[in-house]
């Protein structure tokens, strides 16, 4: 599971203010690759055995081993808590321990669902049965592989359902409300939804509640098909017969075992009955491939679609209802079963209680090539590394943790459930977490994360080598951003100019995190600075029967350089959170980007008032104490960088600075989001209806989207009082 | 011929900033219609006439009498120069002379082309003819009719070229630089091009200064088919065998006869031999159905499309060269001959030699029911409307004039060609010029023009209603730009707060006139204030054989009450312009859009300049001539419009207001565009790219496109000399 829409939300889409033939440089001062002479948290004398030791420790991984590694992990389709998958459990747990690592399998007992009957027919206009599997591709024998599941939901629910069929377009809460507005009626019927934009189980939610009594979704051509790429095997784009399967869990509301919701799940633990479980829906669903779907959207009629519904396929899209009518049965065989975590150490020579902890999933839909066991290949191979490293006696100063989760495709089972059960632990020890989901769906390098975390990354970026272009990655990155924010940052600056405000250069960010991976309970739930890497293109096959290794052999990744720099940047940023004598975590940055939302939702606020005449509805709130917050962290962290830089230069105790950079993030944690108390990261947060796309201050955020003036104005002060915790954190390292 | 694309130039597309659901309703002021108390230009004491003289001549217009008009002027294909085309000239002819007008055929001689042959074959990878034309729809008789001529380009080169085939997206200026950058040549290749976002000939003009043999363009299903609306005969959109016949001529360079460019056509006056015509292709070209289309394209290899360059149909497009290989020939018949415009008068009681000229064309490229006897319809209903007025022995203040156009498909023949003769007569008589290319091709009033004439306009849209809506026009016309620009107001009302500006309330105001319809000659030639109206919609069966009676009695406009509302709004504008003792133009109001537009090109240069480290390259011009001329315009034209006013109501003489008010918008011509002499006005012009879409303040504003800092350096003082002789004009009338 990873997040396929890329919503920067703090920068709207560039606008096409004109079709200005730009040039395609960014301004000098962003094009220069960070310079080597320094990494932060290093002393100087240091800085050079530190950059050796990268240099070990990345000369190490070879594309034979990741081939090696790839083969052997998707030999089978290995959903989590199947034979197969507990079989990767071992290979990687088998591997670690070979290389050195103190490596264990934790089994973790989850309620969770396999198909037993996915069936869908249409019935009317004609009677014709629709396709759920894939036809597999002649030279590819992974693509016949039987022992793939048909299409089916994780966590859908079982029924039989005979109803005329809506079209809702992707299923967000605008949607239906499009529809309530044009009369069309859902409910009792069923609603044929595309993929894309927002999070598949919030799909189902919102046609649940709008009284659906099932739900068909499927991949149109114009989202991850034809209309971007050619289809596989040409291209990276999907076919006309691959399905996307995936989990239906309402996963913005809370991620994890459903019936545990915010706690553990243990043998023998507490655990809510199946019909009592949290978030998941209560009418079938099913997935289906464009090649089925157009057969039912070529039988609706009723009014033309509205501006922006329309999809890829040859035709015009009409609402419905029916005259098509399908038959929707879906029987599901759920149990408590148990999934494997792998986790692995090094333990840490100097300070064995802070932990650096890497992580990925290991469970796919079918053979997860590119979701997950790309990035599985990459943590094998930067532990391969870091294993060479330790056979000659070398220790991290801190403790290294590499964690192989299972179950992230059901909801992020195996992190959560970790996560929840290791909660004061980790609390206490954790200093940053480093995810890795898909590794390689493309070329395009690709970074979310907390933004303590940024400068860490991009003086990272700067030292591995972008496979494609040759420049280090700092350059590529940097320069893919700055062409799609361009124009927005130039906006951003003159409007700073008016305001009287200093103008800024441009610097490459991480997007705030949302959720769709394991980060999750890392970032939202225990407030430890989290990363997500990983090189992104389109992933057509994803979770269909085609993702599997000849896609990655022939098509994404032939001789695996971008897997090779992955893991090269991945070992750069663990050996330096292990390394540094001063953690490597840059709060002022935190504090811009919380500056740079508060303005941009004070903008949204405005926008959204224009036109309102009803006053109760308009929004209003008094940012201003929030302002004043993330102004205080800002100058706090500022000064306590200089303090921390003078200490490192000085040779003094870095212990209270380290001990105050791990509280720093801890505070930001609050009470816990509105109707989502499990979420308590006051700034990082997926959007109630988005799942997947991050909503930053997340109270403010959401309420604005919500246009809810009561939440908007009580969100201000937890967000203040967060900010003002972390201010005090590095104020009282003194 | 009209403008497909509606871009707006000086409002950016609204930014997706969010995808709030925003309240459908502008603020309150905005949404009133305007007071009826009061018309511009009016003494108090006449409004009530006035008004009761425009209900009267609006009571005239009838649903039946529209339809009888268009059965028989679409009977027959139409093309100018054609013995149909003559008989369509007699008939309004005759319609207006038995109403009262003196009307007469005015032949102008020109220099066109008849197809004598159109052969478009597939020769690689396989062989097979293409259509040329439609194949029609059963019930449809007109759809039949074998004497529509078959697909070819009005000013098309004859020729006989057979090479392999690259696709170029729309064919501008910077889809040919980006075949360049991706090392696909074009030279000695036939160009397959679709249509839409420029004129047709500028992407013939392209793709031959590319060095192209020939061109084939094309209507993707993206554009006006299937992906916008249903196909007729069930909807609006383009079928898959219908072709956009058209012109080729390079319009924006200058329009009329390519052999006399930039005088009139008359008999045995002066004429360039047809091998040195002025801005007409060399290389030939022909138009065909995606139909047809797709069939090149799925022969197509080489690299996947370009970001923004895959179209509708049901894969994914590839760039070539080849294996497509076309045998493209075309023979032309060309000669000079006769076209017929129709001019006819009712002559002003008080100011004779004020003329106030309404405008539509007459021919056709096939039956041209909604392009552009839609328009024909209209004007000949008012033309009855004010001929029932003439009965009752009343006469306009000023001369009224109706034109009906010919040749304007081929480039504004008849329009351009008659302005050019009558130019000086023009110069001291023209008060405003009122342009209706095609009435109604949907349900969305558009309105474009000379901004002095905005209030003009807004003022007669309150009094006409809304046939969808009910409301009055003003409110919908307005409610509907403010749902396209409220983000871009709301954003640009807070930059005016951070730069002390005062806010602005929302207006709904003309977009520039580009090129594409009749009124080029009198706005950009001839500095004639001008508007061109009508109600818009998809118009799938544009310039082809379905553009048909059938489709706008079925399908676009059955009882035609969109018709009628045209007719009425026209009536209006016009009796007004006739009528009203002080002229209805404010020049505040074209100030105000120079100082946006100002504005706009200043924040342009900056985004030019991002990123740009070669100074000589930096778009770099001192606007504050031309901010502080517009500025002074402004000024003057406040205090000028407060002393009409108080002419207006103390009774006195208005003659030296109404002179300064029709010498104002003459002033804003210059010594002619760079490159295009004919273009002379400094406020509006087509784009030198673009052809259909206006580029405001040209000078400046095709430098910034073109990235040309000398020309952006040398183009502000014309402008601002411009400004301040218009500033001058009405300072001078005390």
């Amino acid at each position: 599971m990873r997040s396929i829409p890329r919503l920067l939300w703090s920068l709207a889409p560039a606008s096409l203010i004109l079709a200005l033939a730009l040039p395609p440089a960014p301004p000098a001062r962003a094009a220069e690759p960070a310079a080597p002479a320094r990494i932060t948290g290093f002393r100087a004398a240091e800085v050079e055995a530190e950059r050796a030791r990268e240099a070990a420790a990345c000369a190490v991984p070879k594309a034979d081993s990741l081939r090696r590694h790839l083969r052997i992990l998707t030999a089978e389709p290995h959903v989590a808590g199947t034979p197969a998958d507990r079989a990767t459990a071992e290979y990687v747990r088998d591997r670690l321990a070979a290389w050195g690592w103190e490596a264990k399998i934790e089994a973790i007992p989850v309620w969770l669902n396999y198909p037993k009957l996915s069936r869908l027919e249409l019935v009317e206009p004609t009677r014709e049965p629709l396709a759920v599997r894939e036809r597999g591709v002649a030279w590819d024998k992974d693509a016949y592989d039987g022992r793939a599941f048909d299409a089916f939901h994780g966590y859908g629910a079982a029924g039989d359902v005979t109803a005329p069929v809506v079209y809702a377009n992707y299923g967000d809460v605008d949607d239906l409300k499009k529809l309530a507005e044009l009369g069309i009626e859902v409910k009792g019927r069923i609603v044929l939804v595309r993929y894309g934009k927002i999070f598949r189980g919030l799909k189902v939610r919102n046609a649940e509640r709008a009284g659906a009594a099932g739900v068909v979704i499927y991949s149109d051509p114009l989202d991850d098909g034809y209309d971007r790429a050619d289809p596989y095997p040409r291209g990276q784009a999907r076919p006309e017969d691959a399905i996307q399967r995936g989990s239906v869990q309402f996963l913005s509301e809370g991620p994890g075992d459903p019936t545990t919701p915010g706690w553990a799940s243990r043998e023998g633990g507490r655990r809510l009955a199946g019909a009592q479980a949290a978030g998941v829906p209560r009418i079938p669903s099913l997935p289906i491939a464009y090649g089925e779907a157009q057969k039912i959207l070529l039988a609706l009629e009723g009014p033309v679609v509205p501006a922006g519904w329309q999809g890829g396929l040859a035709f015009t899209y009409h609402v419905g209802p029916g005259p098509a009518k399908l038959h929707l049965e879906t029987a599901q065989d759920y149990a408590v079963r148990p999934i494997w975590d792998v986790v692995a150490t090094l333990k840490g020579r100097e300070a064995p209680d802070q932990w650096v902890i890497c992580g990925n999933h290991r469970d796919a839909w079918t053979f997860g090539a590119v979701d997950p066991n790309s990035g599985t290949i990459a943590m094998l191979e930067m532990a391969r590394a870091l294993g060479e490293l330790a056979k000659t006696g070398w220790r991290p100063r801190r403790t290294l943790m590499l964690c192989s989760w299972d179950g992230e495709e059901y909801g992020l089972l195996g992190s959560t459930e970790w996560a929840e059960a290791h909660a004061d632990e980790l609390g206490e020890k954790a200093v940053a977490y480093v995810n890795v989901d898909a590794a390689v769906s493309g070329k395009e390098f690709g970074a979310g994360g907390s933004h303590a975390l940024r400068d860490l990354l991009a003086e990272s970026l700067g030292e591995v080598a972008d496979p494609g272009l040759g420049a280090p990655l700092q350059k590529s990155w940097s320069d893919r951003l700055f062409t799609a924010q361009r124009a927005d940052w130039a906006r951003r600056n003159r409007e700073r100019r008016w305001r009287g405000e200093p103008e800024r250069p441009f610097e490459p960010d991480l997007s705030p995190l949302g959720s769709g991976s394991d980060y999750t309970a890392f970032e939202d739930h225990l407030g430890i600075p989290s990363l997500n890497l990983g090189f992104d293109g389109l992933h057509g096959t994803y979770h269909a029967i085609y993702d599997d290794f000849e896609f990655m052999d022939r098509v994404v990744d032939p001789g695996y350089p971008y897997h090779l720099a992955l893991t090269r940047v991945w070992t750069r940023v663990a050996l330096r959170l292990a390394e540094a004598e001063a953690l490597p975590l840059r709060f002022s940055n935190t504090a811009q980007f919380v500056q740079d939302e508060l303005q941009a939702i004070e903008e949204r606020m405005d926008d959204a008032n224009v036109g309102v005449t009803d006053s109760t509805r308009l929004l209003r709130a008094d940012l201003r104490p929030a302002r004043a917050a993330a102004a205080h962290l800002r100058e706090a962290a500022r000064a306590f960088e200089q303090r921390a830089d003078a200490a490192l230069a000085g040779g003094g105790s870095l212990a209270t600075i380290n001990a105050a950079l791990m509280a720093a993030e801890r505070e930001l944690l609050g009470a816990g989001l509105p109707g989502r108390a499990w979420f308590r990261n006051e700034l990082y947060a997926p959007g109630l209806n988005t799942g997947y796309a991050a909503v930053p201050l997340p109270r403010l955020g959401q309420a604005v989207l919500d246009r809810d003036p009561v939440a908007l104005a009580a969100g201000v002060a937890p967000i203040a009082q967060a900010l003002e915790r972390a201010a005090a954190a590095l104020e009282q390292a003194k």
